[in-house]
């Protein structure tokens, strides 16, 4: 295992060719040489450019076939339709890595240019990252290999410890400018465009090996393998990288948008969000978050269990950030009573020492008390993390709050953030000193309680346990047609999923002792392949109260069911027991396009139509991830007995989501599975599923 | 009328003297008269301290008795122990307006400094803006009375349209620096402190009277006077002003801080959240929004119905975008054909001609091809507004979009903005040269989203009528105990609400005979003032079937009453109908402490306790808002008929909703109304209120 990474040539290079390097260091082609001669890049650099002698003072060589074996890195900067040969002397010359900026591959529709550059790729044993990107950046080894504007004309930016991973070339240089500018700190910015063949997980799989990397942040619109994107999640929680991503596309006009834009799949948004939450990834809705999370996640100061402190130069500014902290669902508790004496004797008396504490503009004269009141907070064990909220403190006064908390930085472990409603005339060189310390600021309270309620969310996250799956194995291809409602129950009885009891008969004789041993009343349902709405085919028959209804019954479904189905499709008819004082819930399994099988339980009939109430899950999941999955229904009360309601067996239900979830796993061939109504009976006495739905891949492809 | 307003001389002052100015015109008592000179006012400067003889280049006075008589302002900028006295002198000399900066009053606990000065204002005749505030500033008339840090040392911000009245001195400047920042343009800030006299509903009430001002901002903990309020909100809109508010102090810690902050009651959140959407008051939510919302509105392009072209160079930044625009209820619709014609031909070909409209980076190197996209897009009769959403362009090409953007801007009235993700050393003067032109300009997609959700929200509010109470008495005084089920339905019968039918009973045959009138079942339930809660004081029997349960129910009833309630405080015993087949409603009445009574509807029983689903108005209001309320219930489809459920009478409902808000409005001594159950009926068949509950203000007191 002492090889090198994958990928560590490509992100780490001892030499570059830029194939197409403009002469013209200003000018797009030219612009990835100029950055690599700025930021005092070490390896060696080859412009390729016939039209030159040389480039950036560099030899430039008149043609990639000329490059020196043993490069590491081609950028190719050239007409989409030069790319292919071009691939193909870079694999003469065995230059392992191509980073291709060219765009007028599969982004425009036609895919037969990209297909072709991708085989060229495979045969010559080249990587490619691209094409349609903007290249990366390393900054912690100087080496930016990228045209974007972010970059040009620019200082080299202070390494940090975030490395940022787009799918979109322009979106992942430009937020990273715009995060820049706010005090994010990047080690790295990778963009993978078109993902011909690298895509955007196996780089930041790569990025999370280095131990620096302590943030991974990633704009992604579809994903081509959930499963791989799951399995970085997990590598990065193991080494204790934090992983927030900005999920684009949510909206129906942006869904339509990205598909074009990146050829992943963008999956269900409901799913992503259930992933999300079951796997511990922090969700960034746009820019603001990249900028909260990313400097809070930077600062290193990653423990944070949400109890903040807020000193304030104004009573308004408090309010504010104590409002934007609730609404990200963090508190604003009272302190100890030590904390408080120490704060009130540190204050002035018009100020106010409850949290948030008011220690009015003055403490800018008296910094020790400034001091007091910070280390008396940060001292506080009910206390995670301190928000210093500044209002328009200039000059002086304002040179001193900036050098003071820059002070008291260092002094603690709890995370520690400024907002400072302040304009750049009078407050940027108070800004910028903060950042170059490392101390999280902002002038939105919003960004700052974002960034705090991740920080939360990250410690608070315990993965779940996958439910095991031995012990099963798939049964699904057993049957030949369609399942009936029959088969289905048949399927989740080797689950041990508890269904009614019930017989399928064939005759009115079998249906009379079926009902002899069930008991009146009991159901009859009519059962045959291509029914896949029963009541509505009028075939069912419920609350059948003695022999003379059942006689009836069975007549009228058999009729009804012979008027629609030809005799081979008729299975029979189903004779089952009527569940009594069940509330009606659902489980549902559907197969995400990304992530595959997904476990769904919600309150039944008009609750989930009316109120879209469900909670989901990637499946296989246990009991007790199950039971979390009840208890997140905003109609959890209807079953554990509010109000005098009697509390429902809610542990029988979780048993049975996760029963299905292992079933949704086992049974690769299962598109769908609907058990609805799953009966919940009183606390101990179990559930029943009382009808149930399953549609496979296959009969899907038959059926379509 | 040709009076002058009568905060005309306080916010347009011809003259200004500033007790307590320093001659260190940095220190913060210097501040005012720095920030006059620095502005170049035009009115008369009257420094008054003993220890100078000139400020500023000023002659000084030596105290507060030589001011001149006629000045129209002075600015106490002295310790709050030396305020009575110098208001007297002010009073003196007949100046008709103080501003107080000075802290140490109300706020710190003790009230009794405060209440002198308002005593000696109330003698004196002098209106008082504070005290604790930072003052004012005029900027069309360049008149900065305030020591803000905002304004020290700053050139004079172009004048705009937005009036920001803050209660918060250090909030309302600091945001107001922000916003500035930010390309909001300002035409008045006035910060009211702790609101002894003038307070901000009055000062805004006065600003709004500026033909000039377009958008009223407001930042507020709490009201004094909810209906002045209102009418401030009336007021503007006849005159076309938006009216935004941040209402600081949602969340508890943040209450508390606030209650003591400003003196004024903060009241009910769910309350003003309802009063905001019922007088189409713009909630802003913190100073994102201040920026977003000042911005969009300050372009005095606000009509837009939500409709959004996005115009983008990064396939990533449109769909970024139209998510955000998607998370604020803001539509991407298609184009009309003729639109997509246009934009094909004039982007290049592996662009993207759908909305959003990827126009890529080329799109600058064409510019007359990005002016045909904008005015084509501009002219589709579907499109409301556009927003550009650019990515790193920097150089001449970032020039070029600035330079566009800009040209095109005056061409439509339509709304437009520009989200640019760059920063400032790349592109600080674009963005600088954009908001100089009056281009709404955003680093943050949200904030534009949100700004464009409150132009959209402005121009879709129609003010609901308010319903008319003539024809209706008080009652309520009539009772001298604490009203019973049997009163308060007596109440609801004098205002047309329908009840069930029932009879008071004193003894068995009473008993017998209302129940040979109703007809069996029927309910018994024990009256008497002094029981709350009658179910559990086990005086409610009901689904009495037969005369011999009846015997039972009542003699149960009787002695139940008689082992908690004296002889004399019985009533008697109600004999009522059992009402069939009813959908459970509630329909209640509270008296907010700000806005005084707020009419309430849900879903009865478990939903409304489980679900929180409760629509809120403030009263009186008409039968087709409170069908508005229904329908906003999630739970409306219960009611509606869905899935085959049968539907309701909403009207009735409705009806009845309405009039109980005029009970409520009506009634000034109601303190707490709860019909529950009202029985909705099907279609057609009406409600019937099968129970009541009446609370009095007077109540409340004798009982507390």
């Amino acid at each position: 295992m002492n090889e090198k990474p994958a990928l560590e040539r490509l992100f780490s290079p001892r030499s570059i060719a830029v194939v197409g390097a403009s002469a013209d260091l200003d000018k797009l082609t030219g612009r990835t040489v100029k950055a690599l001669l700025d930021f005092g890049y070490e390896g060696r650099v080859y412009p390729v450019n016939p039209k030159y002698d040389a480039v950036g003072g560099l030899p430039a060589l008149k043609d990639a076939a000329e490059i020196p074996e043993g490069t590491d890195v081609a950028v190719l900067s050239i007409p989409a339709r030069l790319i292919p040969e071009t691939l193909e002397k870079c694999g003469r010359r065995k230059i392992p890595f191509a980073v291709v900026y060219s765009s007028g591959f599969a982004e425009t529709g036609d895919t037969s240019l990209q297909e072709e550059i991708v085989s060229v790729a495979r045969r010559e044993r080249i990587r490619v990252l691209g094409p349609n990107c903007q290249g990366f950046a390393n900054f912690a080894e100087n080496i930016p290999v990228t045209f974007s504007g972010a970059l040009y004309n620019a200082p080299k930016p202070k390494t940090g410890n975030v490395a940022f991973v787009s799918q979109s070339g322009a979106f992942g240089f430009s937020s990273f400018g715009v995060g820049l500018d706010h005090g994010v700190r990047y080690r790295y910015v990778v963009t993978t465009g078109n993902q011909c063949d690298l895509d955007a997980v196996e780089c930041a799989g790569h990025l999370i090996l280095d131990p620096e990397v302590r943030l991974l942040m990633m704009y992604i619109e579809g994903l081509r393998d959930g499963e791989a994107f799951l399995n970085l999640v997990k590598n990065a929680r193991e080494r204790d990288v934090a992983v927030a991503i900005l999920k684009a596309g949510r909206s129906p006009s942006a869904k339509e948008a990205a598909k074009s834009h990146t050829a992943a799949l963008t999956g269900d948004e409901r799913v992503w969000k259930a992933v999300f939450d079951q796997y511990g990834v922090i969700p960034m809705e746009d820019i603001d978050d990249i900028i909260g999370i990313g400097q809070l996640f930077g600062s290193e100061k990653r423990r944070f269990e949400g109890r903040t402190a807020i000193l304030t130069t104004s009573g308004g500014a408090g309010i504010v950030m104590a409002d934007s902290l609730n609404d990200q669902g963090l508190s604003v508790p009272e302190f100890a009573p030590r904390t408080k004496e120490i704060v009130a004797a540190s204050i002035p008396a018009f100020g106010a020492s409850r949290n948030p504490v008011d220690m009015t503009v003055q403490i800018s004269e008296t910094p020790e008390d400034f001091q007091k009141v910070l280390s008396g907070v940060l001292n506080d064990p009910d206390i995670d993390g301190v928000v210093t909220s500044l209002s328009m403190i200039v000059g002086k006064a304002g040179n001193v709050m900036t050098n003071e908390t820059r002070k008291s930085f260092g002094s603690s472990s709890k995370p520690q953030a400024v907002v400072w409603m302040i304009d750049r005339l009078h407050g940027g060189e108070f800004i910028d000193s903060l950042k170059e310390t490392g101390v999280p600021v902002f002038q939105s309270f919003r960004q700052c309680a974002r960034g705090l309620k991740a920080l939360k969310r990250w410690g608070d996250f315990l993965a779940p346990e996958r439910a095991a799956t031995d012990g099963f194995s798939p049964a699904l291809d057993r049957w030949k047609a369609p399942l009936t409602e029959y088969d289905a129950k048949q399927l989740l009885a080797a689950y041990d999923i508890p269904t009614t009891k019930e017989f399928l008969c064939r005759d009115m004789e079998e249906a009379f002792d079926a009902a002899d041993t069930l008991g009146f009343p009991v159901a009859v349902k009519g059962m045959a392949s291509s029914i896949m709405h029963k009541t509505e085919a009028g075939v069912v028959a419920l609350d059948i109260r003695n022999y003379e209804e059942l006689r009836h019954a069975v007549k009228k479904v058999r009729s009804n069911l012979a008027s629609i189905v030809s005799p081979e499709e008729m299975q029979g008819f189903l004779v089952s027991e009527m569940v009594k004082g069940g509330f009606e819930c659902i489980v549902g399994v559907k197969r995400d396009p990304v992530f595959g099988p997904v476990v769904a339980v919600g309150l039944g009939g008009i609750y989930v139509e009316v109120l879209g109430d469900v909670s989901l899950r990637h499946a296989p999941i246990k009991e007790d991830e199950a039971l979390r999955m009840i208890r997140e229904l905003k109609g959890y009360p209807f079953l554990s007995g509010a109000r005098g309601r009697k509390p429902r067996d809610i542990i029988a239900l979780a048993k049975v989501v996760s029963r299905v979830s292992v079933l949704a796993e086992v049974e690769k061939n299962l598109a769908e599975l609907d058990i609805n109504p799953v009966f919940v009976l009183e606390e101990g006495k179990g559930v029943v599923a009382a009808d149930a739905l399953v549609v496979r891949e296959t009969d899907h492809k038959t059926t379509i």
